[in-house]
C-alpha cells in the first residue's frame, strides 16, 4: 500500500539530514525544520488561508500554512503545490540572490503531506493554473519551514484518493485509485481530500438546517440516554453493555424518550445523537452506529400537522443546502458525479395504496398489506421521479401489519395505519407515525405483537397521566447525505464508520 | 406515594361514568370525554397557547388546550387552573343558561393532569390572580372536553414538585415536598414543573449558543463514534459492549476522534454527544452517561489562541443566556433560589501556581505538583470570586504529572504542562490542553505513563503523516447548567439521568 515514490522520498530524507552538516549556506535562515511548536513563545505572524490568496494580494508578501500536496524539483527550481483544506496554490522556488541551491534541494525533498509554513510574494499566474483552486495567482517563495513532517511512506496519496472513480478526462485515462478499506484504515489521510473536506461540511450543514428550521418552529432540543435497562423493541438487534454488576443495552432509537418528553409537556422536541443497531447487515446503507435526527411533536387534531411540518423541514434543508453549500456540492460532484437533486414544494405526499398501484401499473405485483422491498422502493422512486419530478417524497398510510406496536391504527381502515416513510432517490431516509398515546390501546397493541410487557412498563406508564396526541419520525443523517449527494455508500458519509466488521480507527 | 386526594378522585371518576346514564342534559354537547384523537378528521380549530392569553383578547372567545392543574368545585361553580408548559390561567365555570349542574360536576371531577380542551371568553380579572402566570385575565368557560385523562392516583403532584425546597412565604409554612427518587421514578410528571420546563429550555440554549458561537468562528461540527475497539485511556472506567462475536467499548470522550479530525485538516471542530464513564461514583456531580460539548482547534503558534477562543465562547454563552433566557432563569430561581451569576470579560486566566499561592495565603497547604482536590477547587473558587468578582475563571498550566499522557509539556518548565481547567462557582466544567502532535514525543509520553501501545496504535499513527499543533477541551453540559443555575445536583439537569444505581426510566 506504500506510495510509488517512497524510495525517492527516503533518499530525500537522508539528504535533508546530511544537509544540516553542510558548509555555510547564505540562505540557511530561510528554510529548515521548525522545532516542535510547544507554545514556547507567542508569534504575531498572520497565516493567510490558502483559499483567500487571490489577485487582490498581487505583489504582497504573505505567509501561508498548508500541506505539501505535490512537488517537482528540476535543478535550480522547484514547483510545489500547497494544500489547505479544499484549497490549493502553486508555489515557485528558484535559485536567486536569496535562495540557495541547498534550499531548493531541501524543499524538493520535503515529504508529501508535511505541514509547511511558506513565505512568498503573490504574483499573477502567466496562464491559469488548472490543477489548483487558486488559478490566477502563484507564490514566489522566499522561506519554507517544516512545521510537522509526514513520514515519507504514505499508505495512500491524497492525489489518488481525490480522483473520480470514472475517468472524465478526454483521453479516458484514469490514474491509480484507492479502495474503500485502504481509505477507511487510513482515514486521517483519506479525509483530507477536497471531496471529504466538503462532505463533512455539508453534513454539518444538514444538522444546522435541521436544528435552525425546528428551532424557528418552536421545537426544544433534548438529549436522551443511550444506555437503557431493557431491549426496547423485542430484544433483537440490540447491543448488550456490562453495567457494573448487571447488564444494560444500547438504545436503538430515542423513540421512547422523545415520546416521554411529549408526555412531559415539551410539546415539540428534537434530538441529534448516536443510534445503535446490532444488525449483521453488510450493505451499502447499514451501519451499526449512526447519527439519528429525531423529532416528535404534539399535534392538535390530525397527524398530518406533523407530516406537513416534516415535509417543510426537508424543503428547508434542500433549499438551504443549495443556497449555502453550492461550492462544497460542486467539489463533491467533481469526484462523485451525480444527477442534480430535484424536489417540489410542498413535498409530494402519496398514499401507500397508490404507491402499490403505481408499481402494479409498471408490472410489479405485491400484496396490498406487504411491506415494500428495498428493490420495490427503488422502482417506485424511479416512477415517482418520472411522474412528479421529485427525488424526495412522502409515502403515507402504511399497512398496520408492517409497523411497530406503538403505531396508531388508521381509524378509517383497520388494515392501514397513521404512519409514513420518506424517501430520497428511492431509498428510505425517515420512518415515522402517529403514536398510540392511550395506555389501553397501547397495551392491546403490545399484546397483539407478543411483546413482553414487563420490559416496557416504564414506557406504557408514561401515558397513564395524560398525554397529547403526537407523531414524529427518525432520520438517518448518513443516509440523507449519501442519497442527496448520490454517493452510493453510507461509509462515505460517516467520518469513522462502524459496521459488523469495522470498529477502527 | 399516591397523592392525598386520590380517594376523592376515584369517587369523581365513578360519578363521571354514571353521568353518561343521566337523563337529558341541555349542556350535554358542551362537555365530556373526547373519543381518542386518532386523526379521523381534520379540524381547523385554533388552540391558543395559554402563555399568549392576555388583556388584548378580552371579550374574545378562544380555545386552549392544557392540563387540569388544580380545581375547586363549590356547588354551582368550579374554579380550575389550566396549565400549559410553564403558563397557567384561571378558568371559571358557573351554572347558567348554557352550563348545567351535571357539567360543573363533570369538570370538578376531572382528574388532575388530564389534558383538556376548553372554550371560554377571556375576561379581565377583578384582582390580579397571584397563583397563575396569566395574572390579569381569566376564562369564563363555555365548553370542556377531556382529550387524555390522567389516572386519578398520581405518584406525585406537580403542585408539590414545583414547591421551593426552602419555604419563602412570610409564614414559613412549607407544603409537602417530593424527594429525588420519586421525581426520577416518575420523571414524566416531574418534568412538567415550571422549573423543569425552563431548565431543559436553558439547556437547549447552552447547546445552541455553543454551536452558534463556534460556527461563527469557523468551526465544523463533526460526529464521533461511541463504540470503540479498545479502552482508550488505560482501561479503567470503561463500559464493555458485546459486539457480535467480539467485544468493544463505549468511548469515554471524543478526544481521539476530534484530534484525528484535526490531523485530517478540518482545522477547528466541535461535537456534542453522549460520553460514558463506568465510574462507581455516587456524588452530586457524577453521571455514568452525560452530554459532552467537545471542541478541538489547530492553532498557529501558541495554545493560548485556543484558550482565548474557549474563554470567549463562555463569555458568549453567559451573555446569551442572560439576554435570551431571563424569563426561564427567573422561573428556575423561583423554585431554586441562587446567587446571581457574575463573570468578567475577557475571562480571568490564572496560572496553577498562582492558584496554589492564593490557597496558601488562605491557609490551605498543598504540594506544588499535587492535583487540586474537589474541596480545594471550591475554596479557590470562593477566593477568586471575592478577589476578582467572577464565578467563571480559567486555571492554566497544571502540573504535568496530574494530566493525561497526550498533554503537551510546558517547554519552559518540565514540571508543568500546557493544560487548563475551567471552573464555574468553584467546580470544574472543562478540562483541556495543548495535545502532543508529534508521534515521537507521544510515544515517549505513552511509555512514561506505562500505557499499552498496541491499544492506541491507530491514535499514534494519526500523527505520523503531519499534524498541526492543536489544543481543545471537553465540557460537561449537565455540570455547566447545574453550576450556572446553582442547582446542586447534576440529576436536575439530565432529563433521564444515568448513575451507577439508575438506568430507568
Amino acid at each position: 500500500m506504500a506510495s510509488g515514490d517512497s524510495k525517492a522520498a527516503d533518499k530525500g530524507l537522508q539528504e535533508n539530514q546530511q544537509n544540516t552538516t553542510n558548509e555555510e549556506d547564505f540562505a540557511k535562515d530561510s528554510y529548515g525544520n521548525l522545532p516542535l511548536i510547544q507554545s514556547k513563545e507567542k508569534n504575531d505572524r498572520q497565516l493567510l488561508p490558502v483559499r483567500d490568496v487571490n489577485e487582490a494580494l498581487a505583489k504582497q508578501t504573505i505567509w501561508v500554512r498548508g500541506r505539501l500536496h505535490t512537488s517537482r524539483g528540476k535543478g535550480k527550481q522547484c514547483f510545489f503545490v500547497i494544500r489547505h483544506q479544499s484549497a490549493t496554490i502553486q508555489a515557485v522556488l528558484c535559485v536567486n540572490e536569496n535562495v540557495s541551491k541547498p534550499m531548493v534541494k531541501f524543499v524538493a525533498n520535503i515529504s508529501k503531506e508535511s505541514i509547511i509554513d511558506v513565505e512568498g510574494e503573490v504574483s499573477l499566474a502567466p496562464t491559469p493554473i488548472e490543477s489548483c483552486t487558486q488559478k490566477n495567482v502563484e507564490l514566489q517563495v522566499k522561506k519554507v519551514f517544516v512545521v510537522s513532517a509526514a513520514e515519507p511512506r504514505l499508505p495512500l496519496l491524497v492525489e489518488d484518493a481525490m480522483r473520480p472513480d470514472e475517468p472524465t478526462t478526454a483521453d479516458g485515462q484514469a490514474g491509480p485509485h484507492v479502495n474503500q478499506d485502504t481509505r477507511l484504515d487510513n482515514r486521517v489521510i483519506d479525509l483530507r481530500t477536497p471531496a471529504n473536506q466538503a462532505i463533512y461540511r455539508v453534513e454539518a450543514g444538514v444538522c444546522k438546517l435541521f436544528r435552525d428550521t425546528l428551532d424557528a418552529k418552536g421545537f426544544v432540543e433534548i438529549h436522551t440516554p443511550k444506555i437503557i435497562s431493557a431491549a426496547s423493541e423485542g430484544g433483537a438487534n440490540v447491543f448488550q453493555v456490562t453495567y457494573f454488576k448487571s447488564n444494560a443495552y444500547l438504545a436503538q432509537s430515542p423513540q421512547f424518550y422523545k415520546q416521554m418528553a411529549i408526555a412531559a409537556d415539551f410539546g415539540k422536541v428534537y434530538t441529534i445523537g448516536a443510534v445503535f443497531r446490532a444488525e449483521d447487515s453488510n450493505t451499502h446503507r447499514h451501519l451499526t452506529e449512526f447519527v439519528g435526527l429525531d423529532l416528535e411533536m404534539a399535534f392538535s387534531y390530525h397527524y398530518h400537522e406533523v407530516v406537513d411540518t416534516i415535509g417543510d423541514l426537508f424543503t428547508q434543508i434542500f433549499k438551504g443546502l443549495a443556497e449555502r453549500f453550492a461550492t462544497e456540492i460542486a467539489i463533491i460532484n467533481k469526484q462523485y458525479p451525480c444527477e442534480p437533486f430535484e424536489f417540489v414544494e410542498p413535498a409530494l405526499r402519496l398514499e401507500y395504496k397508490d404507491g402499490v398501484a403505481l408499481l402494479a401499473d409498471a408490472g410489479v405485483q405485491m400484496g396490498s398489506e406487504d411491506d415494500l422491498t428495498t428493490e420495490n422502493e427503488r422502482i417506485l422512486g424511479g416512477i415517482v421521479k418520472k411522474k412528479y419530478h421529485t427525488d424526495f417524497y412522502i409515502l403515507d398510510k402504511y399497512p398496520l401489519a408492517v409497523r411497530p406496536f406503538y403505531t396508531m391504527p388508521d381509524p378509517n381502515n383497520p388494515k392501514y395505519s397513521n404512519s409514513y416513510d420518506m424517501f430520497i432517490r428511492g431509498e428510505e431516509i425517515l420512518s415515522g407515525a402517529q403514536r398510540v398515546h392511550d395506555p389501553q390501546l397501547l397495551l392491546e397493541r403490545v399484546k397483539h405483537h407478543k411483546i413482553n410487557i414487563d420490559q416496557i412498563k416504564a414506557y406504557i406508564d408514561a401515558f397513564r397521566y395524560g398525554c397529547p396526541p403526537h407523531a414524529g419520525g427518525g432520520i438517518g443523517l448518513e443516509r440523507v447525505l449519501m442519497l442527496y449527494l448520490g454517493l452510493g455508500n453510507v461509509r462515505k458519509t460517516s467520518m469513522f464508520p462502524r459496521d459488523p466488521k469495522r470498529v477502527t480507527p
